[in-house]
């Protein structure tokens, strides 16, 4: 008699299924390898992912209107610095109170109400590639690659700042993994090239090395305008005609508490006369820079962020604009960020009941504190996740790799967090309930106490019925020690050489990279070689 | 500017708040070592979690009827087969229709559902330490520790067969673990004692290290009467009176697909009688013991759950009773059991939506097949935990330390999922919403761009504003490193060694602890020293 709960008896099970097991292999590695060949096993189709299970709410409907009423007396009362003289001027002329000596910009609720009414509720965002377009708003929900850090590591080399090359390689592997959807404003810094130039040089690499959507680095008016150039060629479009068929986003921070500065307001009015996407993220962590307590720090992050975008549509109404959350907490014994945290995951649930209310799309993002992509880094970022997700946010950030609360990309997180959003992704696809999946007659038909294995039912089924991991180890103890006991971040490692040795970039017309390296030449030449 | 998406500079966050930091001590480890001295952080209560931020629900209401009328269609024209001859003719006397030579019992939905509305919805169970009761039902949550593994390891011993003493350890661990609130079966097996007398050393050791709600090893009658017998003692009432205020919990399995054996039968019924606590899990791995279909699995997992409820409930009407839900998948590659994968995460979702339409409170578990408390265990954990969790889940079985399918009970991995089960409890905790929790002073008064360490707003609350885990190391990485680059794994073996070491039993009456070691004496010396 059993008296252990629950305990499979794995090698009875692993007998039974011989008749299946000779028939097939790896599925992930045929994936990733060409050259292996086998059979082919469908995955979740590219994107269009929908959250069809609904939303936690930590919010009461009150409460919501509190957090809307505080964010709204904090722009009335104490207002944003808003370091732009051209901004300033803007909104002194559409009435807002203006002192330019402090450089405080006063609002009032009608203001920002009547101009994020004209924000769209959803739209689409087109790369060249345009199977690979993705759609933010209502219950999407996209996948980003880890954006930012200024230092990458991996087990080979260990922890250093980040380089070109580096940059490069997770581009390949944003490309490679089938649930990152879309890159941030750089997934890695690029501290060997010329700081002038290398925002042309890194969207040309990207543009070859991936065919999906992705963002320009938000510092001033100069670079976003070549970055949206550059996707304009890889489309073959004018940058007339792509101002009505968005491809293009950026990411901008408010530098909280309440200061827009100017590279950042430069970068998101160029967007948006350009007609891209603009995604405004006050970054308020609770203890530093926004109030310890969860009601004050929605509260501010809600009036930065809603000034931003009211400041967006009224610069040009109709701007693709999301509200970016990213409210987490420090170590208050250390001043040290922390992410994925329960606080950091009720504020990813409560700012979508924010965007719902406000109609706007959501972006949040999946985050670790940790060192090493341990099992904190695995809990820290599934917490993150688990709250973007099912706080209903549409994009979300840093979704692959993002370590050390920003300071690092992992390339063996890369993987990792990938193959998480594979779950993800088949989790929220929708579950078949045709009438032959209720089996009625295999369950008559296995004898009680039987098995299903050999069943037709189970024949029929088998290659596609669940989730196939890339990195999950399910083999037993003593095989999984035979084969060298290799814990995930072994097989992370494994996996992310892999997927660089056997990359292939996406096709692409030969004419049009033609044009993009000659528009980057173009604009190096004018640009110059200015000096490190 | 800044090129990098919302990188926290944290050494300058660490300069900032040096004048919070001299004022105090590492906060849990105050708590996990009385001699420590130093403030003491207050914790969110013991038990009584609530889910008050809403169910995820993957299945249509439709689609829930489908599954209903498929398990009825289930039990109706295919069946469960019965070994014990009392339970099929208890059945048969209720008018199920039995044939005895295949053992098989047919119920229709009438007599189902007539049986399962004499559930309680809701009830408790009072520990030896009143403190201690918990409400299963409604939003409550509580997480239960590893239960059944026949070996355990640790990064000291390796892995092995288990112990008394490791089973005793894991009382202990569990007992430490604030967020641990009961216990399953057993923590691990007692291998090395006498099997027919083994459960009473174990409730022994239970009831005098831990004041906590605890199970009864649930094989046969005889087992479980001991346990119970040893409950009331513990709490110092009779039988009689403790069948009115339940104390004491039982797990079965059905062996499915669709067999119910003795030693559960017994087990369960010999429970009903006393008015203990059951719960009724079928253990229904998808592609080996339930079909590969999520809704055959969830069909066929209904109609055992719901006739084995049916049988306890007819035999005592107004039991407690759990509704156990323990569908996952197979790797359809080996056969191996996989755990925490989307499917798994799913049937935890759906499986509340199914107690709730039966008003039955709901068991379901926190899972891993990991070999290794690496990122693999974390994050598959986590998926069954808040597929767990906002399934609805009043009962979180094995939420902390079961790993490898359930083969091993891994000290390292209760002290990761311990502080895990934490997390989420303070994010269930309610969040004050006060008006001095808008902090609007503080905002008005910070100047932009400036921080928030220094008020005094933070000042009031920093001890006690955000979760302290004791595992998750938030230090930068230079300073991560100069400490000996431990991760989350070498961590969580230092936590438990200290646990232990400084484990201090709860208070119990010494008439108490003796009439328990009397009883465990007498029952000795009537059961006889059989063989092993």
């Amino acid at each position: 008699m059993p008296e252990q709960d629950e305990t499979a008896p794995s090698s009875q099970h692993t007998k039974a299924l011989e008749p299946i097991r000779g028939r097939r292999r790896d599925r992930r590695r045929d994936r990733n390898d060409p050259s292996a060949g086998g059979e082919e096993i469908p995955l979740t189709p590219f994107g269009g992912l929908r959250n069809h299970l609904g939303y936690l709410t930590p919010l009461q409907e009150d409460q919501i209107d509190q957090i809307h009423k505080n964010s709204m007396k904090i722009l009335k009362d104490f207002g944003i610095k808003v370091l732009s003289q051209e901004v300033r001027d803007h909104l002194k002329s559409l009435g807002c109170l203006v002192d330019d000596d402090t450089m405080m910009v006063r609002a009032d609720e009608d203001f920002i109400m009547a101009h994020i009414a004209t924000a769209p509720a959803e739209f689409s965002l087109t790369p060249r590639n345009p199977d690979r377009k993705l759609t933010f708003g209502g219950n999407h929900v996209n996948f980003g690659l880890v954006s930012g850090p200024p230092n990458v590591s991996d087990r080979v080399r260990g922890r250093r700042p980040s380089q070109y090359q580096d940059f490069k390689d997770l581009i390949c592997l944003g490309q490679s993994l089938h649930h990152i959807h879309c890159y941030g404003n750089q997934t890695a810094a690029t501290n060997d090239l010329n700081v002038h130039t290398r925002h042309l040089d890194s969207m040309l690499t990207t543009l070859i090395c991936s065919d999906k959507v992705t963002s320009c680095m938000s510092v001033g008016r100069e670079r976003v305008t070549d970055a949206v150039h550059m996707v304009a060629i890889a489309r073959g479009l004018s940058l007339e005609t792509m101002a009505d068929t968005p491809g293009a986003m950026t990411n901008i921070n408010v530098n909280s508490p309440r200061v827009l500065d100017v590279e950042m307001s430069d970068a998101a009015l160029a967007m948006a006369e350009m007609g891209q996407a603009v995604i405004v993220t006050p970054f308020t962590l609770m203890g530093a820079m926004a109030p310890v307590s969860l009601p004050a720090a929605l509260a501010q992050q809600n009036a930065e962020a809603l000034f931003v975008i009211a400041l967006i549509q009224s610069w040009r109404p109709g701007t693709p604009v999301i509200y970016g959350g990213f409210t987490s907490n420090v170590d208050m014994k250390t001043g040290a960020p922390a992410f994925g945290t329960p606080e950091n995951t009720l504020t990813n649930l409560a700012t979508g009941q924010l965007c719902r209310r406000y109609r706007l799309p959501y972006r949040s993002s999946g985050c670790s504190a940790s060192n090493v992509p341990d099992a904190q880094a695995a809990y820290e970022t599934q917490m993150s996740l688990w709250g973007a997700i099912f706080g209903g946010a549409n994009l979300i950030y840093h979704s692959a790799g993002w370590m050390e609360g920003g300071l690092v990309a992992s390339y063996e997180k890369v993987m990792l967090d990938g193959d998480m959003l594979e779950g993800f992704a088949k989790m929220l696809a929708p579950i078949d309930f045709a009438p032959a999946e209720f089996a009625m007659d295999a369950i008559g038909e296995v004898e009680p106490g039987g098995h299903f294995f050999g069943h037709a039912h189970t024949l029929e089924r088998y290659k596609s019925a669940f989730f196939a991991p890339m990195l999950s180890d399910w083999q037993n103890f003593e095989n999984w020690q035979a084969n060298g006991s290799l814990s995930a971040y072994d097989r992370a490692e494994e996996k992310w050489k892999t997927a660089l040795k056997t990359f292939t970039p996406p096709q692409i017309d030969p004419s049009i990279s033609e044009a993009l390296s000659d528009y980057v030449t173009r604009r190096k030449a004018e640009i110059g070689n200015r000096p490190l």
